[in-house]
């Protein structure tokens, strides 16, 4: 059964991805927004008991009740939790007790499975939760790097050097007509929510970048002294660099004799000029895209342009671009675009404690769209619908310029 | 000269309103968002002085050279300025010499104006320079209600008690086709660089509310919990309920037996049902809208909708709908969209430190249609665009439901 | 009758502080540790008819029953207040008005001190006001010297230059020797409940240096880099220096030229280095001493050197050491000791909430000994104890070293 | 030789106490004032091999580079350091490899210290970092306790029940003559340079209450309302009442019925009302000794009372007192004192980076005297001084009464 094959081998990869750490680095949290990676495998686990075996398992009774309190992220339907920024204290339980869990859920899912095959309600249900993981997967990365990058002596998540980058094509325009055009999901398969309703807007025309900016052009940017002018930021962007908060991207830093040390998955690493430009905020993204004359696409822009694109595996790090057409849609950084993160018209959350899984997130975010190289396979399509506040920078985020 | 009596009269509105206050009252600032009334009756003479006078004035020679740092508001291209949280440790200069100087800027003007009667470009900055004081003229008020609302002995702004209100027309729904539909100004007259270019939209098919929220209505909500209800809210609004910064409009406070009261320019008063609902942040307009199980319209919805809308003179507090049709919709309280405060397709801000007037704004802020018994005469229209961030509550933001 | 004249010149005196303020200048609040002008005049005389009218006067009542919230400082007992970082929000009652209110009690005092001439317990409570009072009139110059620092203009107190001051004595050090000592008040005036019980302590041999440290001593510690070298600073003050919060005098700043300026009542003045050093922190006076290999005298220790010293009358700023011998005890700069703000042994605070006066701010001070050229006449002794927290600059604190 | 088995005795009992903890629990930090047990085995191993090895041993190479900048804790003079608040983020080293490191120096050490066997100067740094590593002992307890207090699952270090506790004896009053004393350490055994020097005082006759307040005690206090009655607060601890901070001991917690539970090194417990009050800030101490009626001891009168008394080994929780006379001076709690951390008459701390280990914070807290449940063995006597600021609750902090 293809459900019970996609699930295992979701459930699979999280410990894969955890495989490279140890209990202590699996227990840390470096911020808020940040979680443990031990956390991610618990409340990943936490998700399908609480919204696929809890309904649905004959007889159910929960692993350890208190999971139910620790590991709920943030429904309110389900009842109090843990506090955010404190997911970093949980020593108890321990990473293994929690790896016991995961296998006890994993088993009874099976058992489920197994005995509605044709039930579609908690096929979706499940598939729901494949998804999410996915998502996780990409968090256990990225927070993983965050933490690491907390340590002066910058240890690697994966002992093994950064392969070396391809020069990148030259940066190209692609053009697009404008008109009516229709964005959402449209297909068979699984969507988010917020993916939906597919509708119809009005573009004018435009021009995409066919690829990333890179890290050589945004270098060009900061030594032409882009940072220190107030004409090329946004009011908040401008208060962020006035702070000190905005000075680089987030994961460079100097090295003895001046130059640029990036520091990832890898390591700490000379910064490859080649190689896409990424950690950087929509604050950053938008300020670039002015100094060019230049400016982010929207969201329904690039998903016009990036219908039947390629979306290649993922890596630990950008690369950079193979060819001179469109490219980098998927699978090096997610990009930033000018649109706020908005219900699409005649949008509906799912009744209940489900229900908050996206739609009570759409003020106060941008909508970035692609995939990154931390993405799992098979997990990005056109019509998906990232969102960060305007300041993040510790995912794995990117431009590409339109006009 | 039209120009020049829009001018005058502009300048002279301003010293009405600060007609009211002592000097006292005209010094303080009682939040880093808000201003003193000196320093707004200061500001928009230094922007006179700083756009109008000092590239066209022969033999240009500042008033005062220290005003230029003390009453900058935010243009970084006009160089360092007074840190906007203490404006009201600005005890000298005194209010006294600050109307000197609106008296010498306004000689000056009327100079230059007489002798440079058909130079279009100048008309277009002072035009410029007469709404800006009028924006300002909408500030003044809500500013100085804020001041006054922070004492305990509740004064008036103006010592006459508020004018009774009529029962409100029953709340119905007008319908709107969707389809192709423009936005944006047009026309001859004055607008902002925000409302620019006029564009294409497409819309589905909407229905607007034909009057706002009432007091009486939001009570009803209130008194069914929905204050307690996570399920209503935005995920960042139900953290703000959490930390107590939300648990009812900004002005109301209970009395002695347990009713309502509400804060106004005319001093505390009896809540009164009949009257809109005013002075409540994005959060509680989308959760009050989904509790009744409706939406908050976008801001194309709204403009498409308030089309050759008559547009009503002002008063100091909102006043009950008269008329059944769709009304309220000007000189009553602006209404929260859902749009964020984005850019129009093909906007460009000016170049200079004007520049700065809008553009630079356009993150992290949503969208407010209409105008409020605060708008001065003649400032409103249906394609004017004002924005505030989602827990902005001190303007007279108010309620209009869509579905 | 003397009680009577002491209050009417005490009274007087208050008004003369305020002359060249204008009410602007008196209703701002520059920090949330110092008070409006306004506020001090008003609060001054809510202790009066608090604390001596209500208790006493027939048939009292008071002048306007919300000025009892409004104007209460910190006292627990009398009930809930006006939040304290918010007093310069009171632009209502006007300054107009709470001279009034002053002329009022004044005239209701006099009525009653005449009609109960021979009444103890009421001519204490009378002195107390008096005292309190002109404690209040110390912080009037220190409060509107910190707001008026605020203003980018440097406005000055009093339009008059800063008269030029002598060439400073050269520091000596004066021997005390050990053993059995007391110290606390001890006559038949008026001391504060701090001062009280006068008791033994034991002394060990001790020199006192005979004058403040100047200016220009200080600037030496500031060029050979005492702001750089955390062996001279306790730990939390060098927290402070790191911070960015201490690196200079508090009212010191550069001119155009490299040299320093230092803003004083008269305006800025260029820094003159015969003047004593003022408007510092205990942790620099400490960390100054530390370099000199020095050290701060204790409580005790100051007090026994202080005995019989002359006591002169104030100015607007601090003047240099007129003479050879031991001098600038009293009149110059507060002088900050090592010893924490403690009850002496015995000590019981009164019964009540004048109990409030000092007692239960026993904790997390540092207590300073001496007085100030802002202390008006008549106020110091030698076991007068003044106390603020060790990061205080804004009174006219100083340093005198011991070892 | 004694010294190489108190070395040994103390470094084997750091091991022996973090035994019942996973890698995870030696991880995490709850709070900034708190360490991760990681982290004080680390601390303490980087103490001997700074200041012990790198003087003194031939060929000086460290462990691990990297280690210094590590693990300081705050010694300016060593140069910059890991930031305190981030200490939880370290995952690497792992907490094998501090063990490693652990063995490594001691091996050093033990080589060293055979080597040199009449070195006297070298004896006492060693004996200097024994003490050391016992005072992070008395921390590991105290920050793990704190650290699992955080979990709602409200997990035990030792999974052993809480002995029970006897029935406390009658608090009586035991009376001290005043008059010239003498405090500060005199002997040949080891003392801490801020016990020094010893000099004369002068105390009062005063009288001292013969065991420390009990859990039954306070919570009569609770129960009188003594949280909510300002005037037996100290103003910065109303404060904090106020604000929410202090509403009752630290690890107090209602169960369903209304009742109390305190939350042990052994789990959560019933509330013992014979056991002594724990877990208390100056605040409360001061408090309720103001609701007795009574005050807190000085140093020096709790110096001179426990001169000769015997100091008892330790356990995981302060017991009930067990006789009638003056007892539970050491091995239960801590013991507030009025007196301010001060420098004794005379105080010079050591020269170079190991001067840093007491001076530089004597301001802004207060001394506790005895010591705790969690004190190591042999590291108590009469004239240590233990400090903390006013508001530290999360050390094993009790109230002994004077009068």
């Amino acid at each position: 059964m293809k459900l019970q094959r996609d699930l295992d081998a979701t459930r699979q990869r999280s410990l894969r991805l955890a495989e490279p750490l140890s209990a202590e680095d699996c227990c840390a949290q470096s911020m808020p927004d940040s979680s443990p990676v031990k956390w991610h495998l618990a409340h990943t686990t936490w998700f399908f008991e609480t919204f696929v075996l809890e309904p649905h398992e004959p007889g159910f009774a929960p692993f350890d009740p208190s999971f139910r309190y620790l590991f709920n992220s943030y429904y309110n339907g389900i009842g109090a939790r843990h506090p955010r920024p404190q997911r970093g204290l949980l020593t108890r339980p321990a990473l293994e007790r929690v790896l016991v869990w995961r296998r006890n859920v994993d088993a009874r899912l099976a058992r489920l499975l197994a005995s509605r095959a044709g039930d579609a309600a908690l096929a979706s249900l499940v598939t729901l939760g494949v998804q999410h993981e996915q998502q996780h997967q990409e968090l256990i990365l990225t927070d993983v790097k965050h933490l690491l990058a907390q340590n002066s002596s910058a240890p690697a998540y994966l002992d093994q050097p950064l392969p070396a980058a391809a020069a990148p094509a030259p940066l190209a325009w692609q053009r697009f007509d404008g008109g009516a055009a229709e964005i959402g999901y449209r297909g068979d398969g699984f969507c988010f929510d917020n993916e939906l309703p597919r509708h119809r807007v009005h573009l004018e025309p435009f021009e995409l970048a066919t690829r990333l900016v890179s890290n050589g052009e945004f270098l060009r940017f900061i030594e032409a002294g882009g940072y220190r002018d107030p004409a090329l930021w946004l009011s908040d962007g401008w208060d962020r660099v006035m702070s000190g908060e905005l000075a680089h991207p987030l994961y460079w830093q100097r090295d003895d004799k001046g130059g640029w040390q990036e520091f990832t998955l890898h390591g700490l690493a000379p910064l490859d000029p080649a190689r896409p430009l990424t950690h950087v905020s929509l604050y950053e993204a938008d300020a670039y895209a002015r100094w060019c004359g230049t400016r982010l696409p929207t969201e329904a822009e690039w998903e016009v342009a990036a219908r039947g694109q390629p979306v290649p595996a993922g890596a630990l790090h950008p690369d950079a671009a193979a060819s001179g057409g469109l490219c980098q849609l998927f699978g090096d950084c997610w990009q930033w675009t000018s649109s706020s993160y908005s219900p699409y018209p005649g949008f509906a959350p799912a009744p209940g404690a489900i229900g908050e899984y996206n739609g009570k997130f759409m003020i106060n975010q941008y909508v970035l769209r692609g995939s990154s190289c931390a993405t799992p396979p098979g997990h990005a399509r056109a019509s998906y619908r990232n969102f960060f506040p305007a300041g993040a920078r510790w995912q794995f985020t990117g431009i590409r310029l339109a006009r």
